[in-house]
């Protein structure tokens, strides 16, 4: 294991370097061509068997051990969001309005030099490790359910993934059993109002202030129809009705976000949107259009391999504490792959001591510390190493 | 002013085909550069004498009369709206989201034809009728202005206009001394909340919900604020946040618009907002940038040229109904020329008998009865025909 | 008249003494028993015909001068409001709750000095002075359809009537004719919830929250869906569901207001704060229960009789100042009595100059200045004295 | 133990008998004058030492057992609601507007039929029991903390109490270490708006629509500002502005209950309550007062007192499941005496198995199944009887 660490060690400038050329060059989810002929040429000069366009824009690297054993897959996500970045860093984007503001760049950035250091100790690897890079993790459906359809997990054993956490401190693994990822939905709504003149107001039926009571109204779910001791979130994070300055809004288009751990929350809550818009537009005679799309499932871990993980996670160098997390409401389709193979799915913490705040995912000026992908690649590799061991006692890394 | 009635019914078609080539081919305020030329070579090849680029995209043609007399401005304006048509009328528009969605294709070619009508009749014109095509009446600060500062004006002694109205029936003209048209401001907001995940939102400040609260609270303006015995409009005509459906808000952009008529209720609605943007972001704590914008002043017609044209227009073929009209809402830049010179500005129906219901000025379906076109050029040209006659007794068109 | 004007004022102290008792012992609609008795008594000290009872608590008293003439009667209303008195004025209300705040303690005061007055000049005068002492102006149905039923107009040749006004400048007389009072309006919302206990909203349905909403809805009445050039007012002046601090609402109940001048405004606003209910009460599955009540009619002045006041006002002693009014949004039940009889009913200015800022009426803190009394007296005592010689050149007051 | 239970079982019809008594004569928190007497008028009878006016109306009664053993107190509370009873059980309240509609009047039946039944056991009992009857739970600042105060804790080694749970199925006991319920606070809100007449709104700054945006502003706390994984509550229970339907509010209170389990939470929503009415009375001008006062603490169980009732519930005739409950939102002055002494606070399910739906507590219908009475009695006798013999094997009721 020793051997891992210090090979990773040596690696730290070139993953760093593969990081800050991947954020200049974001792709969009499903748009994301170039990052997906970079990665496939790094494992191709690694020697690696891989397969492109798996279920889409995925690729798939295999590294045969010299001995026998499990197959292992590992997994990192590698699509951007459309926003657009508001940092500084020299590695700004250099795609308009696309960044890498929730991390993927890390994942992949951290799984390619561990496989670089794997396949320098090839002949001592048990089984096979399979670098599983996913498309399109950020917009439903996503690229793990085609991955799955187009055999990605044939063969496969077990599954481990971790997600870089800009407001977790560095040095901190956060493991946890059972529900770890809420299953994120997307509701559109279209209001059908009536436009017209500026100055006439009552011969129109105004979509903005329709638009405005609507997001009022729908704060009532959480604040008053979901049981206290539940979970649940309903945000509207877009609202488009662009006018001229003298032209009132015939549509108003709103796109948001549900998130919920129980399926009878998520029924209940699709239901009370529709009637939430239904009284709204009744209030001004205006229809409308509504459309509830269902993510990701919950991602739920087995209880085993999450033990594992944070059993190994305490030993590797640069983790200075491992604690259970709390669920976290963001969505993640690595839900799908634990639904077919055993594995977990952990986070690595990336928020840099010196920094007294960090911005959350998904801000445009998103960044984390980049000793996380030093730290992740190590666990990630010490669980692919050890996992045949993992019914021994505690991994020693001395 | 037989003659001149007889000669624009002949050109009725051809007054028709030019309004819908402009309908076809609309352009936004202050980009209205091949309009503009059109216009100058209809009149170039009438032998008027022309001006172009006055005050931007103007154009001013001359017609000298044969006689001794007054210098008469007829307007039309030529500008169109950035909305995207809905119709289905053979002429629709060809510029993907621009269109004559107020009848300034109309105005135009009514004025081309009647300066086509008046041509022929050049010898026994009294003094000089200049046609004033101004560009960019839809977007303050408009083209009015900057023509008149070109000198658009020079010379004149009186000027007439008038709007096809959808709503008011074929055959209507409507006059009014005094305030006929509110003045026309603007307004933009921009709440600066603080974006992130959308299943976090205690992490972030939403601007959505934080302009839905905006949209209610703006509506009191109107229905607590202002003396229910006065006129007043406050739109909110524009909201954009537009984001991916799983990023809350970090900005939302507000565009509006104010009608009044007084000076003392415009800027107490001016503050008024302020005052509602300010509390209403403290709410979330969140900032904001605000800006007010006047745009053109109350139009303000003069007594005696709005009885003068009142008197005539019931002897005009096609009109069978002259009234009083009650003052509206909507701006209009002709309210600067009537600030340096005496005259008025009308309304001629343009709503089809056929129609039981006519869409309103600036939305995507609006259209008008042609048939309009023919009126409001021959009560123009009786105005400027007769006006030397004006303190004589009414009009005989027989 | 000079006559007149002196006797009123030898009684000016007496007028004032019989406000303040009266505003000391302000009796509610329908309930002034005490008043009423108070006012027959007055007259028939002056030896007047007295008919009490009249259609309630109406009093009526009859003045027949020694010469023949018309039947001219004067009207005051004598009712108080629920309001709860925050003036500290030495003639402070004694009836907790019930407060004068809108001036009817100054009608009667001033017309029971007028008829001290007129009985002191029987002999010279024309015809029959009717004092109409009318009970429960302020709340609907009202008095004056009553004593109109029993009988108070017959006979009656012409009306006159005059309120005071706490914000119109003492010495100023306004009068209109045609629409000078709205027709208001009454409405009564019932939220059926669900109720429960406050940490279990979701097994509630909140009648709060449902209240909430529906009062930003209802904003919308006026300032999206009224034509900005009419006038209309919708308030919700109470609202009520009072709980322990732990119990969710089952029920909450707000009443209001509307007024308008047309009737086709009023019934469209009767209908839409019906849709309105219904769509708010949608949004959270509640139900509920709307009544509108028609108050009464818009008082219409007729035109003569407006004339005739405004051209004699400006000769009475005291007045500085007659001037058109503008129509005032607040009801009034004179209406009926001009549904009937010719008539007008004009305002009488009690803004003191000393006050910078004086309290609107219905306000807690309402009064006026005492001098306004003696005007109005004078106004009406004019009219009713120089009513015969009405077409006659303007009355000379010297 | 099953000499216990047996004669719980004769005492059932009076055990039943005392609930509908005191259910016909309920008294408000504090003011439960009759109420005390009648208890302590029960425990005299059975010759118990008997101290009256504890803390207030609190009574407590001793019965000491004929062996040697430790002191425990058994507490039961008695006061009812401010609520109009809307059920038509013939044992309905005769008390207007007062009802024990949180099964209070079950809880003192169950502990009094207790008291009888182990005073027949007086010789075999070891140690004390302290019947605590506490006045005022539901209303802060309750009688707990006063009683505690008054002594009602001295030489008590442990503390159990229940509470009948209207929607649990009977048969159900429901047990929890640490947080079993919210701390429970108040707010008072008033709004100090400028009235007027209901035909002037531009003269007033109402308040009714201030509140209105209040109720929604407030929303945002509980659906944007806590994190979604936390529990929270902000309810407003009351508000209150009657006024004429044409008078225009000048004030408006609104009365309200936050529930958290977390101080920061709590300290959070106290602020963030005070910014949203400044933000929102800034938009109208209007000023404001607020008051935020702390209720009961968190009630938190020891966890070896709760896993002793826990595993000697299941032997108890008539419990069919025992059960972790969750946390509920709901305070409890229970909370103050946990502080103090080691004990444990249960549920005990009170929903007929016949009615399909049950009304919550604190509803104008709510109701118990009275079986849960003795259910109750005999879980906290059975607590009492073998606390000396908890740290032995479980519990064997044969």
């Amino acid at each position: 294991m020793n051997q891992l660490f210090e090979k990773l060690d040596e690696l730290y400038e070139e993953i760093v370097d593969i990081r800050r050329y991947l954020h200049e060059y974001p792709e969009l989810s499903f748009e994301e061509v170039e990052t997906a002929k970079y990665i496939a040429l790094f494992h191709e000069k690694l020697g690696h068997e891989v397969r492109t366009n798996v279920g889409g824009n995925g690729v798939l690297a295999y590294l045969k051990g010299g001995k026998p054993g499990p197959t292992i897959a590992l997994r990192a996500d590698f699509d951007a969001l459309p926003i657009q970045e508001q940092t500084d860093v020299p590695y700004k984007s250099k795609n308009e309005g696309v960044m890498h503001a929730c991390g993927h760049d890390g994942h992949t950035a951290s799984l390619l030099g561990l496989a670089k250091a794997l396949n320098s100790m090839q002949a001592d690897i048990e089984g096979t490790i399979v670098f599983l890079h996913q498309h399109a993790e950020e917009l439903p459906p996503g690229g793990a359910n085609a991955m799955i359809e187009d055999g990605c997990l044939e063969g496969v054993d077990v599954i481990f993934g971790t997600h870089l956490q800009a407001q977790m401190p560095l040095g901190e693994i956060g493991y946890r059993s059972g529900p770890l990822q809420a299953a994120p939905d997307r509701f559109d709504i279209k209001i059908l109002g009536k436009g017209g003149h500026g100055a006439s107001p009552h011969d129109t039926k105004d979509s903005i202030v329709i638009g405005g009571q609507l997001i009022n109204n729908l704060q009532q779910i959480v604040s008053r129809r979901i049981d206290p001791l539940e979970s649940a979130v309903v945000s509207i994070c877009s609202f488009e009705a662009k006018n001229p300055y003298n032209v009132i809004a015939d549509t108003a288009e709103m796109v948001g976000t549900v998130r919920t751990f129980k399926e009878d929350i998520r029924n209940f809550i699709e239901e009370e949107i529709n009637r939430i818009i239904k009284g709204t537009c009744l209030v001004s005679g205006a229809d409308y259009e509504y459309t509830y799309t269902r993510g990701y499932p919950t991602t739920v871990n087995h209880e085993e391999e999450t033990k594992f993980v944070a059993a190994l996670a305490p030993s590797v160098p640069g983790v200075e504490n491992v604690r259970e997390t709390e669920p976290i409401m963001g969505g993640e389709d690595f839900s799908y792959y634990l639904q077919h193979k055993k594995g977990t799915f952990f986070f690595t913490g990336a928020k840099s001591p010196e920094d007294s705040e960090a911005y959350p995912h998904h801000h445009p000026k998103f960044n984390i510390d980049e000793r996380a992908l030093l730290i992740a690649a190590k666990v990630l590799g010490a669980a692919a190493l050890s996992y045949t061991k993992k019914d021994q006692p505690a991994v020693n890394a001395s």
